[in-house]
């Protein structure tokens, strides 16, 4: 049946992609009694290194797809830029691809979700898919100016999305793609996110939903659960996710981004891959979506989405002032020393990639009782990483 | 000062040995920004089939020692069977080897434990140094037959321990060994152990006091806390614990393994390593004990110790029916599938060895507020593993 490890009589999977979620699935697999093997572009990713068994190459080579697939149980992926005609041909060549092509392209194009959506007459944002800058004003003439305009395909982190009060400032988007995405910007109260896992058999695993807070379009902090979040709708965003996942039959962890409403929640958009919205479940939920995306793909049993803790918040460290070429402050090893003598209970996830400001190089995450003390900690913590700077209210006493 | 890892600035850490605990300490490096470095003997070792940097040589061999520690921040062990000279020749050489010599032989040798505990006063069984078959004779006339007779090296897993009635029953030992170590069977209650961790600073950290029990020899289920323990005893077993990490100056996480009697706690020996005694601080505390052996070898601040649940019970997966050649029901894939279905919040970790009788395999922890519950669900999860059994109090349901 499946291609099993001689060595181990325990499944390989094999990654595209050598990024942290890479690196943390590998964490996770080591404890499956597994090794992952990953296809990075370069020797220094994070994920590369970290793993036993990583392989060079372009994830947009078939050959290279081709040779990290051989002799794997499945082959899944740590990001969306994967062509969805090589991953069909690797299906028809007889290789599992988890997510499927016919699911992963739902978090690959914009416009095949918007599409989808529809059809199941699930809440999203008006849109339109415009060939032309009338198509833009078209719409806005409905929903009102500003309108969010999105390229279909290559964006996250916030690339590929932009708030235009004219239709003319899209001029030079619609030349390049030629297709444009057009949405009316909502009346946002927060963005939450619901991850949800789901295996070929069909079992589906939910997370409790949580807050994702956002700055300049990249996720800073993820509080779990949402805080003040109600019961129904917290329920109801759960069921949509998971009718979600059912109905493009992902297989493997899929994260759900929402816009809250005042009227609702409304669907964003999907990744199809362990996410940031979820890495609080390492040591918040009793399984990590780390592991939960190997049981996924490998069709193994999903374990319980319970909470380690009330509260659990998770911020992002990105690269601030100490990632600067001109820094000459304490560099990374110093930083994590006094973070570990400042905050005993933090814990911390470093990625290994070179520091550049923007760049997402780690994170770190904190459990408690009381969201605010909780929050306070952990963004503290994640600030004093990222600019080598300690906020006041957590000054270092003289103790330390 | 210190080597750092030039494409992370983080530090690089050296293990001699490539077992589980090498394993699990790699898991623990990669969150901290590092990559475990290891000496192993073979590349299908359990540590070396999931480390990126693995160096395969003899723990004996001082050219390999030499070899893994270049360049590295700090040499460290996943046991205890590296020559004493050949570190002390190490540490000559500049190497920072942790724990040190000094300290280490407290746990390579039996006999220089004694001694040291016997300078400090500290409380242990009844015990001499014999080179004669009267030397044991003489002991007995003291504290009655049987004794228990014990080599002062190579002893793990109870390997080199002998229970006697009679000294000639010791007189092939002793003309093998020469000199050994002589103990009064003490009035066994249960066994204890109290996990420590100590940096180079100074700064110690305990984690709660456990309850090993142990079958032929080998422990089979670690209970944290010690079950009825009273807190006079814990804190003082934890006291112990401290003024011996002291005493002996380790630098990393040491178990000391302590015997309850009616009268109070007994030293019987020292780990200076990630012992099995503290597998169950992965999910059960807030700083792993691999997190901890790697923060205290670096002269990191140590984490919290704090309890992550009230109960946590570890069992160990020791090589039993479905480990035997003959065995024809399911494979490790198969049985890990049943393990998640059955029991969706217990974690494995599995070692990627090959499957013999009587060998760690892996281990299961579960977490929750009752003992009877958790540890009947660990032992009936590990059980499983390792006979491909259900226990009847576990038998799958019908809609498993």
């Amino acid at each position: 049946m499946t291609s099993l490890d001689p060595r181990t009589g325990l499944p390989v999977v094999a990654m595209v992609g050598g990024g942290q979620l890479a690196r943390m699935t590998h964490q996770a697999a080591v404890a499956l009694g597994q090794s992952l093997r990953v296809l990075a572009t370069d020797p220094g990713e994070s994920a590369a290194l970290v793993a036993a068994d990583v392989r060079i190459g372009d994830h947009r080579d078939l050959d290279a797809l081709r040779a990290v697939a051989d002799g794997a149980t499945v082959l899944t992926f740590d990001h969306e830029h994967v062509p969805t005609e090589h991953l069909r041909t690797l299906a028809g060549e007889g290789v599992r691809v988890a997510p499927g092509p016919d699911a992963l392209v739902h978090a690959q194009d914009k416009l095949v979700l918007r599409r989808a959506l529809a059809a199941a007459g699930e809440p999203q944002p008006a849109w339109a898919e415009v060939q032309t800058l009338q198509g833009i004003t078209d719409l806005a003439d409905s929903v009102g100016w500003p309108v969010v305009v999105k390229t279909p395909r290559g964006g996250y982190d916030g690339r590929g999305v932009f708030v235009v009060e004219a239709a003319e400032e899209a001029a030079d988007l619609l030349e390049a793609h030629g297709s444009l995405l057009v949405e009316e910007r909502v009346p946002l109260v927060r963005e939450l996110a619901v991850l949800v896992a789901r295996s070929p058999f069909g079992q589906v695993a939910v997370w409790p939903v949580v807050e994702t807070v956002q700055r300049d379009g990249i996720n800073t902090e993820v509080l779990a659960p949402a805080p003040g979040l109600d019961e129904d709708t917290a329920g109801a965003a759960q069921e949509l996710a998971v009718r979600i996942a059912d109905r493009v039959g992902v297989v493997g962890v899929m994260a759900v981004e929402l816009f809250q409403t005042p009227d609702g929640v409304l669907v964003n958009e999907l990744a199809m891959r362990p996410h940031n919205s979820g890495h609080w479940t390492i040591e918040g939920a009793r399984t990590s979506q780390f592991e939960q995306h190997l049981r996924a793909v490998l069709d193994y049993p999903l374990g319980s989405t319970a909470m380690t803790a009330p509260v659990v918040v998770m911020a992002n460290v990105l690269g601030g002032r100490a990632a600067e070429a001109d820094w000459d402050g304490p560099g990374i090893d110093e930083r994590v020393h006094h973070l570990m003598a400042h905050w005993p209970d933090v814990k911390l996830h470093w990625y290994g990639k070179g520091q550049r400001p923007g760049r997402k190089l780690g994170h770190v995450t904190a459990l408690g009782e009381d969201l605010a003390e909780v929050r306070a900690r952990a963004v503290a913590a994640a600030r004093y990483l990222a600019d080598g700077e300690i906020d006041p209210a957590f000054a270092f006493s003289e103790e330390h």
